[in-house]
């Protein structure tokens, strides 16, 4: 532990009603009003989800935290307190670590989200962010990716492809919206897109026992998608680079037909909804192109082993 | 994310009741009946926590849990579940994941804790742990640093220094110690052991605003403690090892003068307990040492910024 930085982090912490023991104990205590926690943790690491050469630290820190709020946001939870876990290289890491915070309180304050504690370390490695954010289901349980049903409309958020010139860092975690769309819609899954549009809907159908097919024209591809596939030969097709990219953020939602044509006739958020398939029986993931049904292989970012 | 490793870890881990939806969704749902959450997070480095290159992965993801439920012991909160974030090395990783995860199981079941959820990475840098434990406060809050008065006594389980030499590794979290002896006696602050008993010893000074005279020939030392002050020269001496190691996991606790009697006579863990000094009104730290009281500079493990 770095006691003086830590002591700094601690000086700039806001007070939330819900963290009743906050930063400088053994462990934190929140108070989640009786009601069950949803949790989750993702980690972070400079080289792999963000590159320290390139991006000041402020924006990584905002990143650790935003995909832990996308995945509370995928089960229309309600985002209360996280723990942030850092990890800073010995040159430089005081004031990285600073900066880092700096990033996670900013977006902590937008969302309400307590900074309820976390483990601060150095080593000689690369920067390593673990966020663990902690939330409370909405009434009657949220979103899961077990639910969608054969003839259930697949809606999404938003737009897809090319996150990486800049929308994986800076994207907006759709909380407000999911929990607006589950009190307001009958949903019966959902999942947010990290690992890429037809990878992340592959979890849905694997968890619903289902398959899925995906309208090929009304994908709804990103500027950013285009701008790289016009930009160069390696750029692949736009249409590809929504499929698979992934870290958009957004949400995927199984939606009952009725209820889908009630969702895009409101239009109720300030981000677009669309409706870009179906729900199957059949197991599987196709892509509909001109009236012709292909086998979608996914092909989202993976770790890979050696 | 490595799908085909994380479904095998998800069909090895047992399921709990307050585990309400664990590993395959976006956030796992705790049911904490009704309680407040105990939240902490620990992130461990190969190279600094632990070397791979010594021990085996199980022994890593071991501790990696242990320390968290060592937070947990000193509040005497009882542990219900835990999430798992792994960044495995690209090389080989799959198989370490799975060692590591063998080791935290293996503890989770001691100590009946759920493991909800996780996160998985790969990269080209060495393994990073990063566990966060959720308990629950025993009735009226449970132990924290603050709180120590001048005239309570400096009690402590088990002995001190030389946790290199395994104990580190191998260490019992004192979760059904600090819950005995919470529900037992009255204890008014306490921390575990993880920079030092100086060190640590100064967190509970500083957060209650006092300080802490220990009595050096009534410091309980390890046999490891010991063994290292022989082995060589560079030992330095067992007394101050057993001071400034660090990484003991025991508990310090602050008790009232006839408690701690009480539970000096009754001893009633496996464990010993000691009575190693008293909190005082002056801020400080000191050693007594044949009636001579000196200041005691903690200098327990601290990471290094450069």
């Amino acid at each position: 532990m770095e006691f003086e930085l830590i002591e700094r982090l601690r000086q700039r912490t806001p007070l939330y009603p819900c963290v009743r023991l906050g930063i400088g104990d053994d462990a934190a205590i929140l108070d989640l009003a009786g009601q069950h926690g949803v949790v989750t943790v993702d980690v972070l690491m400079d080289g792999v989800d963000f590159l320290l050469s390139e991006i000041p630290p402020e924006k990584a820190g905002r990143k650790a935290l935003a995909v832990n709020l996308s995945d509370l946001a995928a089960m229309a939870a309600t985002p209360k307190a996280c723990l942030v876990g850092m990890v800073l290289p010995r040159k430089g890491g005081e004031k990285i670590g600073e900066k880092v915070y700096d990033g996670i309180l900013a977006l902590a304050r937008e969302y309400q989200v307590g900074v309820a504690g976390g483990d601060t370390n150095t080593w000689d490695g690369p920067l390593v962010l673990s966020v663990t954010a902690i939330g409370t289901p909405p009434p009657f349980g949220g979103i899961r990716r077990r639910g969608a049903q054969p003839g259930d409309r697949i809606v999404v958020t938003g737009d897809f492809g090319g996150s990486l010139l800049g929308k994986h860092l800076d994207f907006e975690p759709r909380v407000w919206e999911a929990a607006y769309l589950y009190r307001t819609y009958e949903i019966h899954a959902g999942i947010d897109v990290s690992d890429g549009l037809a990878a992340d809907l592959v979890h849905i159908t694997v968890e619903s026992k289902c398959g899925a097919v995906i309208h090929a024209d009304k994908i709804p591809i990103s500027k950013a998608a285009q701008e790289l596939a016009k930009g160069s030969r390696k750029g692949g097709r736009a249409l590809d680079r929504a499929l698979h990219d992934g870290e958009d953020f957004e949400l995927i939602l199984a939606v009952p037909p009725g209820e889908a044509k009630r969702m895009l006739r409101d239009q109720p958020l300030t981000v677009p909804l669309t409706d870009i398939g179906e729900f199957v029986e059949q197991r599987g993931l196709w892509l509909e192109t001109g009236g012709k049904q292909t086998v979608l292989e996914p092909k989202g970012f993976v770790h890979q082993f050696a």
